[in-house]
């Protein structure tokens, strides 16, 4: 396994693999499997689980990590090509990235959307450039449009749940959010409900469709595994029967990039907050799911988030359980 | 052991046995024992010590750990119950909390008091209601009353330099510090000389008297284990064939909260600073203790400090020896 | 070995051990070495490389380390003796020292130079102090005239690409920085190569002379090992028939601690930017060392740093692996 980015570029047998990776390595731990292995951490954005899920992930396979992220004591990182560096910033990714990777036997970079040109971002090209940099096997820890590691984690959410593959209903239901926020976990989930065989649901305002290019290569996904895609505006719809409601907040595509228009766009939806007259047509367990960090009162009731409903803790969890699976295949013998 | 928190709920057999434990690992490495498990180290408050000797700790018992910090690159963490989040703090610690604890064996958890009020403060809620967010084992790194960690290592100093704990006299004395200071070691350090049967006087200038709670509880304590607690305003009286003085600066609870009124007083009593002078009718060994940090020349004087009656350092080691000793009871085979 | 300093403490047989022991790491991993021992590092100064790379090479050994750095929610860090402790920092590095050595089996540290006075720099007394107060192995992490880890490191790198020890020539090259950059790099690298035997050449602009002392100490060094040491500001002549270019900015010498009078001598030298016309009558395939980081376009040009004159990160890497070496000799039963 030379790298982990997008969930497409596994067939279905090597992510059946990996998730029972996850749960044997869940309840027979390896702590021998990684022996004086280092994974290098790179944040170039802000991470909380990411950050300990793989600090720890690490640690019980018998290996350890160490991190670096744009807050720490190092002398600013330049990341435009062809700069002359006559600034603040001492050091250009373009050595920093190779170092940092030589240093490790795999590594993990984060690099969030930079949010101006919504064509920029859907095609991923800066992070694209920075594993190009990287001669080790890397992970990706979330880039403009791909968060393979939280989808992995809630592929495994979804079955320790039992919620079935085929015919299991996923509503990705957008959420209002003060900020403007990236299209990596909406677009990249929805490409994993699909690829699992759920029917999907998209439930989004008008001006927050996700892109074109995302919702055909998720129904591509969902015709091919026995699933189907479609979008609403509707919440009684599309909420009708959900096994899963998964919230998340991103940005306006209409607007995209232009600050004042998103806002003015958003604000008129502080009422997509996910609450308990949101189930009222679901299936009677229907779960909450969400990729963390969320605002209570905001994105969701907290009724909701403290009751039977929400799953957002395990899926949290899996994240660690996840990355372990993958981490063990990139660098053990697996 | 589910927690470790109060030296209080603990039997003076588990004590034993955790200082001989901590004497055991300082002369027999056990890299071995807690192979691949991990510490969740979480900080609401700023550390050196406590950060660092967990982290070395883990190490030399063969697991590792992670740090959550303020300072660190996370979306700002949120605190107060019902809120609703629409300001600049994306994540509350009802996710926080479980999430990280979740990616470890055991958790410990660092949050100072508030100091706005005092009966607040001295009931130690907010402490309560953040472990009551984990289902692991957890340590308090320091809440508004309790700091085990430093106790347990103190108990064990006072061992280690033969200070005989029945007959053996332990003055506690408050010390000029140009802040206002938590009551969490002064409050703690009196029930562990207490509880381990010292005679121990609190010397401490009017208007710093510790609450009577804590007061009572030590007395108590003291009693049970043939020691005594006496407070007193006398200097010369206090230190009278003294083994033993532990300096520490705290707030005035006669003026807890108000902070004009209680830098007021401390400002009339600059010279609460410990020096030669104090220990002329002392034992000729009497030892100089602080938990560190110390502000030389404020707290103490630098003579002092560098002299042979100051044992901060050997203290602040034990600082890891009785953490391993914990960590080993909680997470290992012991 | 009970400490790593100065290359100048080592016999060249110890230098060359240390050599063959990080091949040996690099080929044949150890990952029991280090079992359960733990590294202190702290960090008085910015790093990125040195932060990582230690971190690295004590996971690769089987240990672990945890870091100490100014930006760290900790209380602020004293570092003038003598001082009374009344205002911002609340811990001062005489007890933060040896209470953070006494947690690891050995302590790094690294402390840049204050740049105000030429000879106090020269001296590196701060860090002797520094030292001073640690009863453990300790390794030198850059000071103010020292960075053993870097010389050891290209030592390495020198042997990795066949470069001729004695009849080899190397060009410790001042190059344009916006800064005023410390002397640690270029004083200890001019050590290192003359100490290898080579035929080094210092090309600097005037005012930029290395001190007299640093000079004399490399021109021992060269004629005991059959190499040999010459200062130059002509370009041309220097690079003639050169091996390796081994670029470094650093303050005027002339002009020391002056920051008006430095910077306007350097705003006079933005040409000595390393780029191709310096090659011209250098070996074909002379070199490009840099110990990073490096501001591209103003140190030297982007093609060279791109282009395969370039051992930036081959250099970098061995950083990892000069330290593995240090640290099993230190700390491990070789």
């Amino acid at each position: 396994m030379k790298s982990f980015h997008d969930l497409a570029e596994l067939t279905t047998e090597e992510i059946t693999e990996l998730l029972a990776l996850a749960n044997r390595l869940d309840k027979h731990p390896e702590p021998e499997a990684l022996r004086g292995k280092v994974l290098s951490l790179l944040f170039l954005s802000p991470s909380l689980r990411t950050l300990t899920s793989f600090q720890a992930a690490m640690t019980r396979l018998g290996g350890g990590s160490f991190v670096v992220s744009p807050e720490m004591s190092i002398h600013g990182l330049e990341t435009r090509p062809g700069i002359v560096m006559d600034g603040a910033a001492a050091e250009h990714i373009r050595e920093a990235v190779p170092v940092i990777a030589s240093y490790g036997d795999a590594i993990g970079i984060r690099a969030f959307a930079q949010r101006s040109d919504l064509e920029h971002d859907v095609a991923d090209q800066e992070f694209a450039e920075l594993v190009d940099l990287v001669d080790k096997p890397w992970i990706n820890m979330e880039s403009a449009m791909q968060h393979p590691c939280q989808n992995l984690a809630d592929w495994k959410t979804l079955d320790d749940y039992d919620v079935p593959a085929n015919g299991g209903k996923f509503v990705l239901s957008w959420a209002y959010h003060p900020k403007a926020l990236p299209l990596a976990v909406p677009s990249s989930t929805l490409y994993t409900a699909a690829r699992r065989g759920m029917d999907v649901t998209v439930l989004r305002p008008e001006g927050f469709e996700l892109p074109e290019s995302v919702m055909q290569k998720a129904s591509a996904a969902a015709e091919a595994a026995g699933g189907s895609v479609k979008e609403s505006d509707d919440r009684v719809e599309a909420m009708e029967g959900a096994h899963i409601i998964y919230a998340k907040s991103w940005s306006s595509t209409k607007h995209y990039g232009d600050k004042i228009k998103d806002k003015e766009a958003r604000d008129e939806l502080v009422d997509w907050c996910v609450d308990e007259p949101w189930f009222d047509n679901a299936r009677q367990d229907c779960r909450f799911m969400h990729c963390l960090p969320v605002r209570r009162g905001v994105v969701v009731a907290e009724n909701i988030l403290d009751g039977p409903r929400s799953i957002v803790i395990h899926e949290a969890r899996n994240r660690m359980l996840a990355q372990m699976a993958v981490l063990h295949r990139m660098m053990g013998a697996s």
